[in-house]
């Protein structure tokens, strides 16, 4: 099995995911953080890869990308989902679509809405980046930036849960320095979602009560731009 | 090529690796710390993996191992470094050793002293897993607890700089949210070593006027009884 490369940002708590095939020296980064692109860069050097794509799960809430600067100092591609509004992607991605690098690595997109209408997951040679729709022991939250409990629960019920049990499930953020999962342990496990029918887990997301993500108001418009600033 | 699983102790900045052959369900975990046990624990269950071996690159001076707590919980075996008296360890290793798991999965066992005279660094399928001796761009201190910065221009330019540039480089520590280089970028651009005859190293080494490990006193001793309480 061949695993992504998994990079923190300590400040918003993600996970940014460097997946490779060294023999061609070609790699994707999968949600970069806008402060982190010269760290990213340097990790590529390191490990002689030149970047062909930059993919976001979503127009994220609490951290901004920097996947409009990682394209503008590599050339590498952006593929975003195409329900986010990212317009000035290379790529509006839509669901079944497979996103090709190096001699014949495949990731295959699925849509599921849920955290936000737009949301996508991401598979790949046994692995699946689940962005913010499935945490590890929990999932993201579906109060705002048009989410939905409904939808979420059968984007993880229907979409996620039925790969294979022993795919890797690697997710957009962890807040207890844990990294990765199994679809099959969340399936049977999960804390918000195992046991619990469609309507239980509506019920148990619609009463968490969450304060409004910090920097959503500036974070969602910048997103949308790649992270780049306005006008630009 | 198959990779570790990383994971992140941000208390400390340590890194602990997860080794897994997941076919044979098996796997290793090199340096995890105290505190992380259970997530270690859960990780492993998660990944539906029995705990074979909890291997030690040395005793630290900056945390506590969580080698002994996991060898009693699982019933793993603990394999330490000859050189670092850490007595109840099941096997002590010596340079040239091999640690075996899962199907025909091998560990190289390399003594690179240095940082301390007993510290090791592991190979494992294109991996170098490199404790404190060397950093991502940097290296160990070697001022304290049997360290010797001659000793450690030796280790990293005669043994760890001789494997393959390609090699995967995985640091025991990163305080910059970085997670791996390759041997060949630090064998050309490391800031400590690169460029510097073993003179020069020495004198650069002699003077960076660290302070003492807040932790040495209590962490070696706790360290060289796999982190469990003394008397047991």
């Amino acid at each position: 099995m061949m695993l992504p490369i998994q990079t923190f940002d300590s400040v918003s708590s993600t996970y940014t995911y460097l997946l490779a095939d060294p023999a061609a020296g070609e790699a994707v980064l999968i949600d970069p953080v806008d402060q982190k692109w010269e760290r990213d860069l340097a990790q590529l050097k390191r490990l002689n890869l030149r970047l062909a794509w930059v993919i976001e799960t979503h127009a994220h809430a609490d951290h901004i990308t920097s996947a409009g600067k990682l394209r503008e100092v590599t050339g590498a591609k952006a593929a975003c989902p195409a329900g986010c509004g990212i317009t000035p992607a290379d790529l509006q991605l839509f669901d079944g679509d497979v996103i090709r690098f190096g001699r014949a690595e495949e990731i295959k997109v699925l849509h599921t809405p849920g955290h936000t209408a737009g949301s996508m997951c991401f598979t790949w040679r046994g692995n699946v980046f689940t962005g913010d729709t499935l945490l590890i022991d929990g999932c993201g939250r579906t109060d705002f930036q048009s989410g939905s409990a409904e939808e979420l629960y059968d984007s993880v019920t229907g979409r996620l849960f039925t790969l294979p049990e022993e795919t890797l499930m690697w997710p957009g953020h962890d807040y207890k320095d844990r990294s990765v999962s199994t679809i099959g342990w969340e399936k049977h496990h999960n804390a918000r979602l195992t046991g619990r029918d469609k309507q239980g887990f509506v019920e148990l997301m619609s009463k968490l009560d969450l304060p409004k993500p910090k920097m959503i108001d500036v974070a969602v418009p910048a997103n949308q731009n790649l992270g780049l600033p306005q006008g630009v």
